[in-house]
């Protein structure tokens, strides 16, 4: 069963026709498996292959549509009626010969809605340029509008369930981070502290679960791979004299609490010490500013003030809004931490902030996910913040 | 350093070059990230941003450009130049005001493509609808071709040392199946039991470790859930009197070995122990069937000719080619073994064929990954092929 109140989900959708309605869209073909999730409790490993959310404005529930195999995945999780559930036959899945979207074109037509101003989530991992280019071809007189962003922004401001969820996988995020701390040390090799970060996230905690993470494999660069934040784990061993990065994820019915510290074995460089320091002491004035009527330029504005004060620039963004998300990404591809993004927060908004310098050859990061709350911001985690250093 | 000597790189370069040709394709941009690490070694988990390896006819080598921050990735894990590695600023990082593919149409014309001829993989994930939108914009002289499944028939027959890294992922494999029917305990939380699925799979063996797997979390569908083969766990406990299908996988520096199994928890009811033999006899005919000159979908009829004597029908695809692959899927989007795939099989073809059979409320699935050898074929994993019984 779906891991919220019906009337929870009624609310999203209301909201979602409300924002279409804005945008003068009348059928939406969601595939972000997020927003999919958040407006039907859809949860299944079955995104890659081609499936559909369809809300329309003249429909009471959103429709699923999926590979037939899937159909019993949707009575499974979702609170759809079964007649609101269809699947498209086996030879459609990544055929060389026909595209799923020819199927999905001609059940919209029958549908009555060949005519329809279709919204589409344009750059979305799981609508591929095929995807666009079959529906055109298949429904020849309908219009179409670019709606990547549109369940993203509804799903900004988190709901009080939606925040619990979030602290409890804050309380595995915990676990998770103290797990890897204390296994990461000399001689020990990288899978091997991989296999017990990856079984903490499952493991969760004698209370609740685990589930997978968007981002999904631990991200551990060590030693000179620190500069380069998206390696993965290879089998060679951690050495003393080395830092290492983690940046993990927990994650509890997919809704995610992210945290990245950084450890060194052995008495770290002075020029690593001093940059965490001053991480810490840019995170930290980030997060002093995060707080309601604020805009997340200025949450990054705040931490440049403190590193260019160091004499450090850094040009990438420091964070972004997550919530319920699957791979490849657990960011909500909406607010971004960075300059431009004028967005104003809002109380129960949920932002990943990572205060992170790589040099050419090294690099230190640390992170805390929070909650905007009424009068300012909130970590969801409890867990020191600095630079771990083991002896 | 790439897994592969560079010699092994340009050949497979040449290959894909020689396809191209055939397609009239001059520039072709990789977005799959299965293909950029075939072509050039690079492996990172930074495909959740756009990036691309460009393969140009007049090019020695491919150009691999994504994101600034993840240069440092490229230098690290690929046999590229550095000056055939390019970055873009990260302000175009999940914009909501310019798009990646700007950036790349106008590097496309700096290096004199404005009328080139383009292949791009417009089924894949990580080429969205608006990448294609955006590079038609940008380059409005050039000619486009879909060349979605061009490096991947490339792939299609692996080298000896993608044979042996295979081999290494199946001795991963067996470790993990051992774990998780070891695991699967009445009482005993389905998290818990994916923790020691997870934690093997990274740890692989002790000459060697395991990497993460194209499809991640492992996909264990228990009780009625078995009729749902997509499903991935919950924190509820395991039952007796109830199936749970393992459908699990290893990975050997991305190289695949996936295996499914199924485990019941106290005496099985006839339907299904008498259904499981059908299944392993059925794949067993499929397994005989596979050899160099059958087909596709010759190895489908084996099967499917078992089961139709049992009374069984069966409408899915049972197989697919595998090999290097990321998330979502270790699936190679190419050879599938259903009817109307007259692919001929070749010696060092990889194929996971499934014998899987669901209906309304439970499943079994047997599966095994096999090589085509020059005379017949032959399974990566050694490992009892039945139903397993947990009294």
């Amino acid at each position: 069963m779906p891991p919220f109140e019906t009337g929870e989900y009624q609310g999203r959708l209301a909201k979602a026709k409300a924002s279409m309605a804005g945008k003068g869209i009348e059928v939406l073909l969601i595939t972000d498996p997020g927003n999919m999730n958040y407006l039907s409790g859809y949860d299944a490993w079955s995104f890659y292959v081609h499936q559909v959310l369809i809300v329309a404005q003249d429909r009471d529930q959103p429709i699923w549509l999926g590979r037939a195999q899937d159909m019993n995945c949707a009575y499974a999780t979702t609170y759809l009626d079964s007649d609101n559930v269809v699947g498209y036959p086996d030879h459609y899945v990544q055929s060389t010969e026909r595209h799923t979207y020819d199927f999905i074109a001609g059940y919209l037509a029958e549908q009555g809605w060949a005519k329809a101003a279709v919204g589409t989530e344009m750059d979305n991992y799981y609508y591929t340029a095929a995807c666009q280019a079959a529906i055109e071809a298949g429904l020849p007189n309908a219009s179409f509008t670019d709606a990547t962003a549109l369940v993203g922004w509804v799903r900004a401001v988190k709901s009080a369930r939606e925040i619990g969820y979030m602290k409890e996988a804050a309380r595995i995020m915990e676990i998770i981070m103290r797990t890897a701390i204390d296994a990461v040390e000399p001689g020990v090799r990288q899978c091997d502290v991989v296999a017990e970060i990856l079984r903490a996230q499952a493991r969760g905690t004698e209370a609740y679960g685990g589930s997978y993470t968007g981002i999904l494999p631990p991200l551990l660069p060590t030693g000179k791979g620190t500069s380069a934040p998206h390696l993965t784990w290879t089998d060679e061993p951690f050495r003393t004299g080395e830092a290492t990065i983690l940046e993990l994820g927990a994650s509890r019915l997919q809704y995610h609490c992210p945290m990245a510290r950084t450890v060194h074995l052995g008495p770290p460089p002075a020029k690593l010490a001093d940059t965490a320091k001053v991480v810490v002491e840019g995170l930290n004035a980030a997060l002093e500013e995060a707080r309601p009527g604020t805009t997340a330029e200025a949450v990054e504005a705040a931490w440049r003030a403190v590193i260019s004060r160091h004499g450090i620039e850094k040009a990438s963004r420091i964070g972004y809004s997550t919530g319920v998300n699957y791979p490849p990404d657990w960011g909500e591809h909406t607010i971004s931490l960075r300059p431009g993004d004028k967005t104003v927060l809002k109380p129960n908004m949920t932002i990943h902030c990572i205060g992170g310098i790589w040099e050419d050859d090294w690099g230190v990061e640390i992170s805390e996910c929070f909650q905007v709350t009424e009068t300012g911001s909130a970590t969801f985690c409890d867990f020191p913040r600095q630079l771990f250093v083991k002896a």
